[in-house]
């Protein structure tokens, strides 16, 4: 049975202002290569031999940018499942769930703001999980550390189940630096990178025991869905009445048999103009620039000019980011303080 | 006789780049105070009992920027003598004192793109000056050295022929450093300024003398000039054929009667971003900021914002200058790398 992805795409954030904006989230952007993190996750599961048409979670709001940027890539076999509020990812994924026309069909679910660049070692991990998530599993991808950070939460992993593939004993909150330590050094934990494959019925079933009224906002609100061409609508009061929470919250802590693949896929969140820089391609100095850049006696930056030009001389470990209308500029490893200038 | 101010717009330059451009050179930029330099130049020969109309000698191609710039400041009086092509001050100054009807009217020779923080001290250098020039003296402003700078010419001063003037011994190009703390700590050097106060007839004397074929294209220029208005138009193919020489060169280092007054008057040439952070208004951590810019834990820096907003974070001694196609870069001291990114 093919695989359905589900790309959840109605994230808004500020963590890349100035480029990203409520209008166009990060997700929509081309920051990691000439197409968008929302294009390369589509073009992730093009293979149509093992995965169905995607299904795209996306608010509302961006439902031309949507179709734009499928159109760019020649997808025209999408389904837009458009939010008309944002109720965090378990909701999101419960419509999804809804939608489905084979309740027993896998559904890979995945942010569309991450970056993969191993894909092949994602499909490996895939194909692992495969064979529990039929029976019945709800499975997670568990990227391998590459240090202790503090930005991320972590699953600790128990007995091998099958080949690569872990049973969950627990997901663990993003830790203090001292505990994000201990858990690289015991050498039992992942990061938790938000990928999740299962069957759409299983999901529904978890969420009828842990969060029934969320369940029962998410089918009214299917219920009275409107649908025209490739696009559906679910019902904006049913589903403003649904509470709010991720999956991790909702599902997966609370789920029984939980299992992790453990993988090393050069995944990212993009999660800051700093991780842009860890990922980005440099020259012989360090430098990472996108855009329009002239740079004379500079090393360790991270440049983005986006419509306008950047000249940059002498200056160490900077991030600028500037497009027509704002500037940034910031050392690397302050990218957190991008949120104070967002707000204003 | 009041005094004709003569001011040279002439200049091109990019060592203001992104911001100056050959089609808005950095006199016509507000970049010192809400009017332009070229503004604040005309203002300060207002008083029409002591100053006649300004004649303003400016490249062709700039005309309407200077009739725009007059009129926004309520100037309806000016004369403009508008340059077919470049040849440096001394033909431009030619130009200008052929354009005199009163051949023995004191000319008061002044770049548009100099700041004069104390107009007060500069008046009282003039009053000082122009008895010796209504005898027959070139007079100059000799800026007192407020350190060894290697960017400015010299003028070494002599005798003093009355109150606060004095007769100059020589003229000294730019220094090399250590020639630059031997001067000022002889005490007998002041700065050439470029601004200069002497009798129309004197110049074009002088002129006759040590630059005739200078004379003679300036005076064929003149002859069949062609007048609009309040426009003078030197003829083009009889200026071009004009030798290109600055005042300094041409004139002033050759005539014998050469008066200077040493003044402390706030002068700068606003010659790089350097200069505007060192005259400009700072806040309590040193930076100068213009335009739409938040700063967050940052210290000495300049910031220039033109048409875009600029939000810095964390860093110390920088220079930026953005508008809505450029952005500049680099830190406090390197300004003069601003000519390797102007030309690209």
């Amino acid at each position: 049975m093919p695989i359905t992805p589900v790309i959840l795409s109605g994230g808004g954030g500020t963590r890349l202002w100035p480029l990203s904006t409520p209008e166009t989230p990060k997700q929509f952007l081309a920051l990691t290569a000439d197409e968008t993190m929302f294009q390369l996750t589509v073009r992730r599961v093009m293979d149509r031999s093992m995965f169905a048409p995607p299904l795209i979670v996306a608010n509302a709001a961006h439902a031309e940018l949507v179709e734009a940027q499928l159109a760019d890539i020649g997808v025209d076999d999408a389904t837009l499942l458009l939010e008309p509020c944002a109720r965090n990812t378990a909701p999101a994924i419960a419509l999804a769930a809804l939608a489905l026309a084979d309740a027993k069909s896998p559904m890979l679910v995945m942010p569309s703001d991450h970056v993969i660049a191993n894909p092949a070692a994602f499909a490996a991990a895939t194909a692992a999980l495969l064979p529990l998530v039929e029976e019945g599993w709800l499975a997670t991808y568990g990227i391998t550390p590459t240090g202790p950070e503090t930005g991320y939460g972590y699953i600790q992993f128990a007995d091998l189940q099958r080949d690569g593939v872990h049973a969950v004993s627990r997901f663990v909150e993003k830790p203090d630096a001292p505990r994000a330590a201990e858990m690289i050094a015991g050498g039992d934990h992942v990061w938790n990178g938000g990928i999740f494959l299962f069957r759409a019925d299983i999901y529904l079933a978890v969420l009828a025991v842990h969060a029934p009224d969320m369940l029962a906002a998410a089918q009214a609100a299917m219920a009275e869905a409107e649908r025209f061409d490739n696009q559906i609508h679910p019902h904006a009061e049913s589903f403003a009445a649904c509470p709010s929470d991720s999956i991790d919250y909702a599902v997966m802590e609370k789920a029984d048999r939980v299992a992790v693949a453990p993988v090393s896929m050069g995944w990212s969140d993009v999660g800051s103009w700093d991780s842009l820089h860890e990922i980005g391609a440099k020259d012989h100095h360090g430098n990472t620039t996108i855009g329009a850049v002239r740079l004379s006696e500079a090393s360790g930056n991270l440049i983005h000019a986006d419509g306008i030009r950047v000249s940059v001389h002498g200056v160490e470990n900077l991030i600028v980011v500037a497009n027509g209308s704002e500037v940034l500029i910031l050392p690397r490893g302050a990218s957190q303080k991008v949120r104070d200038f967002a707000k204003g």
